[in-house]
């Protein structure tokens, strides 16, 4: 009989679980509301939900164990308040997971999970040691080292989302200065870009796309007029880029890393913000890793959180 | 029969070579020139010089292993393109002294033994992950994770001097802009200093310790001057000690590392400076490791260099 495994990603508004082979391929999947309004019994009770729907389908007896990936911090199995999910302190999601299906569980931070998934079966199943960015909404991050995750002694690693790179820059909603995230997190993109729209005396791409509503400029708006050669909308790529580079020289200069996976919304970028980005690492790291560095794109998209989960436990 | 180790700290103008017990007390100590200028064939013999003459004061069967910092990047026993040491490009140190004495010799960067004998013998005991920082003519460091090196794929971990703080900065000795040592290494703070003071009508004790000469301007200068109350002194390394804090802060955010040791040259100066490190650093943190961050003095001083080569094997 296949060994199955099931990997549960849980969002602050969707739980979404996969039956996963142990190879890494999602043989179906399922998701629920989060409840997260509810608090963490109610969200307990969503996952067990998808849960019990995939015992039905496969028997419970063909799973090996569970895998998954939560927002926030975790450290030995504990989920510490993560962001958007209602009077949730600390909950040792692993063990009443464990407790309720009699099921080896293993529970890690999400980012770290999208990490592992491109280690084991993505864009970074060649590189033993990586760094792993998620640019969407934030800026977030994972870090593997010797092919495994490092969580850090107390998970709370590889947030490079909230690392400076100018300490009297932009104001960061963590309180920090000058955050990478301040910078090219998505709202930040968006705003840059109305600024240029409304100061600009250029024809836009953009302003077609959005049909005239500024609050409609969003990553995917900015990379497709980019693609059509709209000059600010490249700007705005371009200059993400480089800010970009900046913060992974910090990383690399720390780590010892020469290679990057990037992930998230914003990956989806046209190849000219990888060529940025690299240059600007290139450019600011120490000489014996300049000939080495390398930025990628990350290739699991929207699978790599419940292939993440998984991972843990494949 | 006790058990004894050779430490030798290879520096860019002398070999110092400790006998050292298991418990890390130096025993007797020597010390050659390094004779740099004359290439490794060199080097390497004066480095065999300092190793007879412990054979001879204490006999060959006493010691277990040979432990040896150098600069520059180590990588499996191989050190690369020391900075001061003439037509060295690749040398296996490892090999070359095992050949020559038949014992066991392990070679490491010299930043990553300060950072481990502090770790086994000084202030870093009672934790398992640290960040250890050399300040002092340019700033270092070592990365301790669960007790033991982390020297990164390449062994080019730990260059946190080379981090930026400000990407739009002054220009770094390394090509970078921002990086933290073209703030508050040696020679900055000498030349902010001596800025302070041309422009200042406030009398200061500085002028007094230097006796009028510019050139004389040294960190310990500084220290002296804060300690007796100088106001510009005091100014200079509070700015110094809260710029270091925003570099570690990135350290912190990426590591999840809450306990900072500091050695080197500039770790002599005052608590206050130890103070504004702190401040700085804890306001710039993720909110999770506010409450545990410190900063800690070393507690090795000049002996870190033979302590933590003999750390390598003990």
């Amino acid at each position: 009989m296949q060994k199955l495994f099931l990997g549960i990603d849980l969002g602050a508004t969707t739980v979404k679980t996969g039956c996963v082979s142990s190879e890494g391929k999602i043989l179906s999947e399922t998701k629920v509301s989060t409840e997260a309004h509810l608090g963490p019994n109610a969200v307990v009770q969503q996952i067990i939900k998808t849960v019990d729907s995939m015992f039905e389908q496969y028997g419970k007896d063909s799973f090996e164990a569970i895998g998954i990936g939560a927002p926030g911090i975790v450290n030995n199995g504990i989920v510490k308040a993560p962001p958007n999910i209602s009077s949730w302190d600390e909950v040792n999601l692993q063990n009443e997971i464990h407790q309720i299906t009699g099921i080896k569980v293993i529970v890690e931070n999400d980012a770290n999970c999208a990490a592992l998934a491109e280690a084991k079966f993505g864009a970074g199943v060649h590189y033993k040691n990586f760094l792993f960015v998620i640019w969407g909404t934030g800026v977030g991050g994972g870090i593997i080292l010797d092919r495994k995750i490092y969580h850090g002694p107390n998970g709370g690693a590889g947030e490079i989302g909230h690392t400076t790179i100018d300490f009297n820059g932009p104001e960061c909603n963590c309180g920090n200065r000058g955050c990478i995230e301040a910078y090219i997190g998505q709202r930040y993109l968006s705003q840059r870009t109305k600024e240029l729209l409304q100061k600009s005396n250029v024809q836009s791409k953009i302003i077609e796309l959005i049909e005239g509503d500024f609050n409609k400029i969003e990553p995917h708006v900015i990379s497709l007029a980019a693609e059509q050669g709209d000059t600010i909308a490249i700007e705005i790529l371009s200059e993400a880029g480089t800010l970009l580079g900046y913060a992974l020289s910090n990383v690399s200069n720390i780590l010892d890393l020469e290679t990057v996976i990037i992930g998230g919304g914003i990956s989806a970028a046209p190849q000219f913000v990888y060529d940025a980005i690299t240059t600007s690492l290139q450019s600011r790291v120490l000489k014996p890793h300049r000939p080495n560095i390398q930025v990628l794109r990350a290739k699991l998209g929207n699978s790599a959180g419940i292939i993440g989960a998984a991972s843990l436990v494949i």
